[in-house]
């Protein structure tokens, strides 16, 4: 079987989306195309990085990513295709894969050059559909990848928000909000992990004191709790409301999290 | 074929229904998911009963049936799958299968305990991901129902509003408001069965009075009427226009139908 | 292979393209379902009719397009279905056909009268699920397409708004505002077409006034710029912006193209 998914900022109101699916059919007629999402907000390079990131493991193995967070369509910004030991990945030169490539085992990055693989003509301001989806769809059925392009050697890269130390202390800050209105860190559970993980306390904002749980019903509707959600990062939620909304919290927000 | 349906409160903003996605084609790759909706309010049990019910019985047998509106996720709530006669259903056990359910033969309701079935480490936070969408892609191949766990008899139940009966007036309630505005009572049209069915006039808060017709356009643009819609049910309309803006109508405001 | 595209109104909120998809699943279970879009503003029949345009060549040939834009259903408005040389396409007869056929070669019109073809009981309000969607399934498992109905001579014209020429200036007007606030206009690449197309300067609402480049980033951020865009229609965009936002632009503004 052949999976193609799709991360986006187009939205589904028009039929942007659509044509991409169309163009892969018309090449691969027998590929599964998956909707990652298509709500990045327009031009959004981080919250495209953190969706691929949150989502791409779970696809089986071939899968070919394509991201379309692509903001300098038409310039001299480069569209690439990405070998890993595990996937395929297609998008645009801007940092936009970055997060994902960073857990994966990259083999090759191609520059996507090979006009026998685009859709003709090629729009100066749909490369989604001329360029990335047909892409994707010859690589979906066995395209040799050196066939692409010339190899890139250095990727415009988007560096991963680290979280610092300072004594007791983990400071990081707030890098996604879902559409629950939880509000996911870039703290991870690896930075946690020790004996005491449960007994801390996580400050957001100076606003947000709550305690460390394992689910959100573990405190009383209307409270606020942290929780390691799904995608193995922390987040500030509140059982039954949204975070985000209740505590004005915001992406770049800062998070402490202290010993109790 | 081996067909699943996705009934969830995710949104489409993120990435949780991509990756159902992905666990299910990891395990069943020929399988074909449909959504059903996305966006079912946070949390709003009552909300996904309702689109499970008005959609369920159009798809082929043997399809499965996923719901995830799952606000108790991580805690002592039960996951289960149910076997009707015609399908398979696969969610929390919080009600949001009853009302389908009551319109089913059901065979057996097992609890969700059989860890082979799940996707690992599961997460405390997103079932959805690691327990629902790989039980559901093992029901579609073929996995042995009693398999998945103990038998659970009684599941917790949803209620369903039934309409009252005054005299000659049928009382009952707002139970949907749909993306046109169209507000769908529990009044259903064997409720109203008669040689009088036409001759009734229906009142919704006391702010609204209407006749029943056939069909939106049967009255002026602009002026309420009550139809039978799809889903087998009374509902209030505007013909061109949303009848719950227009008369501000709310999901649990009583509508009664008097002959005329 | 068979593919089905759908274009409709129903938004993603409710279950009513999910049903629709079941009924096409349980005629033909090898088809492959594509989503063009569903948030077509309700009963706007120009929205629906210029995402049909936009999208419907981007499919392989023979794919079954369906519309369902259709605030008359019930009345007494025909339901056809079209045959081109290239394409089949099914939806109500109000026009919102119009736009993409005309670029089509049009072999036969014929009207859904065929009950076999049908879901059976017809909804009066739901013909998205009861008529169309089965009509295409058995249009995509290769029915006899004179077997639908009668033939129709003349659909429901949806006239497509020509632009003016007065001397030197070609007037049109904005036919579509999309996702990202670019305005699409009735002018296309050819009526531009001569040595002079880059030094024109385009004037919308009297408001906004800037050059036609290749791609949005020709300009610094916050600028606005004209370029065609992928559907070969000229477009007001802002860098990095929403055009229609910045600019209050509204489908129905006039824009006019003169040289510089």
């Amino acid at each position: 079987m052949r999976f193609i998914t799709l991360t986006t900022d187009f939205g589904s109101k028009d039929w942007f989306v659509g044509t991409m699916k169309g163009v892969i059919l018309g090449i691969a007629p027998r590929a599964t195309v998956v909707d990652i999402t298509h709500e990045v907000p327009p031009g959004d390079i981080r919250a495209g990085a953190f969706a691929l990131l949150a989502a791409f493991r779970y696809f089986p193995t071939r899968t070919v990513h394509v991201v379309v967070v692509d903001p300098g369509v038409g310039s001299a910004r480069q569209a690439i295709a990405v070998q890993t030991v595990n996937y395929f990945f297609v998008g645009p030169d801007n940092g936009v894969l970055s997060w994902a490539l960073a857990r994966e085992n990259v083999k090759s990055i191609r520059r996507l050059e090979n006009e026998k693989c685009f859709r003709h003509p090629v729009s100066r301001t749909f490369h989604g559909r001329d360029v990335f989806a047909p892409v994707a769809a010859h690589l979906s059925k066995g395209f040799t990848f050196a066939k692409l392009g010339r190899e890139l050697k250095n990727p415009v890269p988007l560096p991963w928000p680290r979280p610092r130390k300072t004594g007791d202390a983990l400071h990081g800050e707030i890098v996604y909000i879902d559409h629950f209105g939880n509000a996911i860190t870039n703290i991870d559970i690896r930075s946690l992990k020790s004996g005491k993980t449960r007994a801390v306390r996580v400050f957001a904002g100076r606003k947000v004191v709550c305690g460390l749980a394992d689910f959100y019903q573990a405190v009383p509707p209307g409270k606020p709790v942290a929780v390691f959600g799904s995608s193995g990062f922390l987040e500030i939620a509140v059982n039954g409301a949204s975070a985000a909304q209740h505590f004005k919290l915001r992406v770049g927000d800062g998070v402490t999290v202290r010993p109790h």
